[in-house]
């Protein structure tokens, strides 16, 4: 350890953790009116967006509310990748029809992190923007407690029911930025495996590998002692890999090894493959909400934001769309590929748990992508950035999209720049 | 899953889990001006016993209050093992000081609990006994919020700073219970290695003996699914083994493995030592904290509360004790001796992560109680309750004191009678 000049260590010597409480299992989703109950609640409005509601699950969760004698509405009107004028329109909706005493977001990502949106707005002073992450927003701080927020996910991905962050596009400046406080952190996760077993093989081989990259990425994150100190008050949420956040991601990538091809192939009858996969969606959650993703997370951002006229399959058709796990995977290979010489046994050991039966070989640095591009070539993702619709031509207009989100690249274990990003870009048109 | 009469499954098929949010590091104790701050408290007591004060810690936390404009005050009358007369002590000093906006609990498990109980007790109606755990107490609910607690532990042991629970001695009543309730979990844990540079010996040794029966009695505890399914309003904090209480397990094992010997003997010195074991102590109460603990902790209440003449090397010579650590571990080799046959792998794992090296014995039933026995003997643990001054004359005397802590025992994976732990206690009283 060495010093400055005040006899401070130079170094980062501390990590932060935190993670919701959780209930898992098969029915835990009947149990939210209990749980919101304990919290003396009266009213609560249920955020979930309209594909979700056709399936019946935000009534249910209505229905457990109204069995507690909790007074239950529920708002469907949660877009898919929120932007600030989705979080206003609900945000609004909520204070029109408020006030709630507590939310229950049912659905992906996108229903989760606008609910905590949502939360925040109508807790706290202030404008949406006081609170996004500067230097897009002002990074201000929740100014008062939020009410209680109870996250139930409907896809194996995003674990944003673990996480302290949202995601949002700002529209007028064409970015995708994020709000990431440890208030915004969900009261508690309800994870109930059965709401996954209708999700179409495409949808649960996409969403997984969000599972896949998030687990990978911060178990690949540069160490959090690898940053400079900070003050209590410059501490984020992202603090780079670390000891929880490693064994969260260790559990998570042995679930993946052992159920993501079987969920894919048979989800809609194998539970023990729907359960270890959303197991791991919430495990990876609770670490790479704390350790932070790189690369491959910042590549997806400009790959999902500009697509021309993609539409997968397994989706609604009415507009195009890179699916958020297709557009953080499909960089990922090269992505690892970059970053081996960094910490070479951790990619190893990413390999080594994600394929525990693959055979090693020559060049170590092949071994992680190989083991990815295996899985995705087996489970139906495209084939490089150039099956989603973008060429070699296309790349000079990606980099910058990737290179705004500094604050995932400053979590990579190894200096990236623009010429590094293009490159990575260029070798991932075609992955195979 | 079979189903009873009404088609609802009989077994458990959901387990829970939660955990307060973690700062860990060298240095991290000096943060906690800022934590609470974040808060808005204006008046903080912190809560600590009086051996722990003479260190200089609690008034090195109420330096950095202050440092944050947090008025703070002290409070060093925390009794080791508390009871209900020490809670209320504790408890009408706070109430005649207050009011509070929020705690810091500073040392071991005694000054941790004694702080839930005060923040319970301030923050709540009712007396004591509305929310100790049934059928000693009334079982209530906190029936209000209650205001943040920030816990520092300074021992490497307990896990207090991880749990929803603390432990009393009901003095009119002779037996140790306590109060579970997941509002009485920590805001926040601060765990700052440095902490424990200078614990004695003895205490690091005996205190290490708590964190390995909290990681192996959770480990192969009943799994949550083999208990019956239970309402939402009748879960318990212990749910039994789970997916989650086995990822803390699991590390905090093989860092036990790492470090144990060596923090008794180079503690002074070995920083990455102490490091590895206050944060297996913390790990450990993750798991056990959600899973639960078995015979070893059951029996080791009345070897505790029964005590002689026994006084410790290491710890104060003015009363008789048996310490929390060594009366949990003295009967864990013959335990696990006997729970063997309920679940073998989990055993046989736990021996494996606990000593990796250690050659297989022809016995599988032995492995794990030889384990513990070799590193027993190494760190110095008295060689059975007969080296803390019980015979097989006093075992039948023993035998009541176990059977009440029928919560414990209905963790342990094998149905157990008086007889079974009669014959654990004979086969203790020498392990070696």
């Amino acid at each position: 350890m060495s010093g400055d000049e005040a006899g401070e260590p130079a170094e980062e010597t501390i990590f932060t953790w935190g993670a919701p409480p959780l209930k898992f299992g098969a029915g835990a989703c009947d149990e939210i009116g209990y749980e919101l109950a304990q919290y003396g609640a009266g009213r609560v409005l249920v955020v979930t967006d309209p594909g979700v509601r056709e399936l019946g699950i935000p009534d249910r969760v209505a229905d457990s509310l109204h069995r507690y004698g909790v007074a239950a509405e529920v708002f469907d009107g949660v877009h898919v990748e929120p932007s600030d004028a989705s979080f206003a329109a609900a945000v609004e909706h909520a204070e029109s029809h408020g006030p709630w005493d507590g939310f229950v977001a049912v659905g992906g990502g996108s229903a989760i992190d606008t609910a905590k949106a949502v939360n925040l707005l109508t807790s706290c002073t202030g404008e949406l923007i006081d609170y996004v992450n500067a230097p897009v927003g002002r990074g201000k701080a929740p100014d008062r407690p939020l009410k209680p927020l109870v996250a139930v996910p409907t896809t194996a991905g995003t674990g944003a029911e673990s996480t302290a962050m949202c995601v949002l596009d700002v529209l007028s400046m064409k970015v995708k930025t994020g709000i990431s406080h440890w208030r915004l952190r969900p009261s508690l996760a309800v994870v109930d495996p059965l709401l996954t077993m209708s999700l179409p093989p495409e949808v649960t081989a996409s969403s997984g590998m969000d599972i896949v990259c998030h687990a990978v990425e911060s178990y690949t994150a540069r160490w959090y002692g690898g940053f400079g100190r900070r003050a209590p008050e410059e501490r984020v949420t992202y603090c780079g890999a670390n000891p929880v956040s490693d064994l969260w991601c260790e559990k998570a990538m042995g679930l993946i090894a052992k159920s993501f091809r079987r969920a894919v192939y048979d989800g809609a009858t194998d539970v023990e493959a729907r359960t270890d996969m959303i197991m791991a969606a919430t495990f990876a959650g609770m670490g790479f909400g704390n350790a932070g993703v790189h690369i491959p997370h910042a590549n997806g951002y400009p790959i999902a934001g500009m697509v021309g006229d993609y539409r997968p399959r397994g989706y609604p058709q009415d507009e195009p769309m890179v699916p958020h796990g297709q557009a953080v995977s499909l960089t990922a290979p090269e992505a690892f590929r970059f970053s081996f010489a960094a910490a070479p046994e951790r990619h190893l050991r990413a390999a080594g748990l994600l394929a525990p039966d693959k055979e090693q070989l020559d060049d170590p640095a092949e071994q992680l992508p190989q083991v990815l591009v295996d899985l995705m070539r087996d489970i139906g993702i495209p084939n490089g950035i150039g099956a989603v619709g973008y060429g070699e031509s296309d790349v000079p207009a990606l980099v910058p999209g990737t290179m705004k989100q500094q604050r995932l690249l400053t979590t990579c274990p190894r200096p990236v720049d623009e010429e590094d990003i293009e490159r990575i870009l260029l070798n991932s048109v075609q992955n195979w």
